[in-house]
């Protein structure tokens, strides 16, 4: 190994709500070394009796980075996620969408630990529109993703990122030659709802996960199909509960309802994106999505259905983020 | 009190997954006595260990209605709900809709207690299309409804009846000087939906209930107009999330948001239903809606939101129905 290639450049805070994820990394942004901790923002380590508001936050940090500092003291720190929410270390200001992607990285919030360590915290972005949208840690990865985008040839287009999870976000990108602009993105609770939906409602009773992978992706291709049927205008509220009579009638098993129902919910929210897209004239050259690999595979099957042309996976888009975010800010000298 | 009044007709239960209601009809169907218990269909009384896999519903049958049968050993009995379902004390099988609603009557199930005590059973509706829909209970209520109706005037028209709860169900009847045809129905799991994603996602957070009666119905209102609006057809994945930006940006307080999410879910129900309709060519001239009262009303308010003509509010639906299916069936010699 290089000895240079292993100097630390950036220490990098995917910092959420359930988890805190640091990067320590290295000329180009490079990922020399990276630890997942349980300390989200709604989670912190617990501290002693009479210490500050924030001391689970300075003990968090501590544990995720302390020893990268002292080894190399001027290396800056940047963060992005639910650190900077109203609940979170320091509030970052949301910024206001439409908005020039490269404009984010020149609005950090900084924040000062016990050390004297400087924490720059990336803003959330907010649409305050008839039903407000809001990000926090989603605008880091789009950043990401357009960073690794503009190596590649075409810059005039439209680009759709979507980034599926519990809450699923689709980010509407408009390139041209001076600049990448966010023009508009949507939020679909899917994942957090399909989870509500199985624990906490009838349609779970009876539900099981198996390894029959051939009948599970039947009943999902089934499920996702719904929607763009005369029946699916009925709408979710309606259609979920075929969930369950099509497994009193015998069609689908335990494992074959969780699935169709996966698929019904993501095709609901395909079908919904499409239809958003023609209201807003918006025709994407290409979809991107971001996300956990399985979840990203269904997804990309639904869209396949619904004629979206040409969708790519991309990973690293979070540290590909926080990276070219410090670029922007100045954060980085030499690179 | 004029004893001939007081004898004992019919013993009606309206027996469901999670409670038990009995009742004691007299001459004409009026009710003498109502008894409501905890033991629905998924909560039976505990019996002794080694007793029949049906003992269950015997013990609740005789608390129900053993004395009332003991003073008056010839009354007949009949039953609807959960309690003809395959968890059930016998499985009535579903009828198929569309139906005539008289026959529903002439196909009742029957289980004899341990002591030699016929009950009939209502069986339930299905309606297997591309998207299967079953009710049980709900059919009985829809006879009540249509007999409570069939003292009126006009004979030949389109009703359609809503049954808001848990699962809310709208059913379209035609009506002829021949018979009264059940069409068609459609099953929304809005109430389920609302308590789980109030209990169980992020949406619940924050939320309060109070009585500033104003305020709740200013936030109900606003939310029952968003399905009607561009941005509604994002659909219910996507704008149940509205509930928590409009928290966020300080337009809802703790009880807005709760009854916010409850207009917008009943809207998008309610929106759905109307496209529902036409796409079945359906205008009908007056709405019945059956169930709890407070439920009924903001039912009734989103209906006259959306255009929706004439609605009523029937109480007594269950009883009369029972009374009415009874009839149908002969299990009345002298009324």
């Amino acid at each position: 190994m290089h000895p240079a290639s292993q100097q630390t450049r950036l220490i990098a805070l995917d910092w959420g709500t359930s988890s805190l994820r640091a990067y320590r990394l290295g000329t180009g942004g490079q990922t020399l070394e990276m630890r997942a901790l349980p300390w989200g923002v709604m989670q912190l380590p617990e501290t002693v009796a009479g210490a500050g508001e924030k001391d689970g936050f300075e003990a968090a940090f501590e544990q995720a980075c302390g020893d990268w500092l002292q080894a190399a003291p001027a290396t800056p720190v940047i963060a992005a996620g639910m650190v900077g929410s109203r609940q979170g270390w320091l509030e970052a200001p949301y910024l206001s969408v439409p908005i020039a992607v490269a404009d984010i990285g020149g609005n950090l919030s900084i924040v000062r630990n016990r050390q004297g360590q400087l924490i720059h915290i990336v803003p959330g972005l907010i649409q305050n529109v008839l039903l407000p949208n809001v990000m926090r840690g989603e605008e880091t990865q789009v950043v990401g993703v357009l960073s690794a985008l503009g190596k590649q040839a075409t810059l005039q287009d439209e680009i759709l990122i979507g980034l599926p999870g519990t809450h699923s976000k689709w980010v509407q990108i408009r390139r041209t030659d001076a600049q990448a602009e966010l023009t508009h993105f949507d939020t679909f609770m899917t994942g957090e709802v399909f989870a509500a939906l199985c624990g906490h409602t009838i349609l779970g009773r009876g539900m099981q996960t198996t390894e029959n992978v051939h009948a599970s992706a039947t009943a999902f291709e089934r499920g996702l199909r719904v929607p763009q049927t005369a029946a699916g205008r009925a709408g979710v509220l309606s259609t979920i509960f075929s969930t369950r009579t099509l497994g009193l009638t015998g069609e689908l098993d335990g494992t074959g309802q969780r699935e169709y129902l996966s698929g019904l919910l993501i095709g609901h929210e395909i079908s919904a994106l499409q239809d958003l897209l023609r209201q807003h004239e918006r025709q994407p050259s290409r979809v991107i999505l971001v996300g956990e690999s399985a979840l990203c595979e269904r997804y990309a099957s639904v869209l396949r259905a619904y004629g979206f042309a040409r969708t790519d996976v991309m990973a690293q888009a979070t540290e590909r983020g926080l990276w070219q975010l410090a670029l922007t800010a100045g954060l980085l000298k030499t690179v």
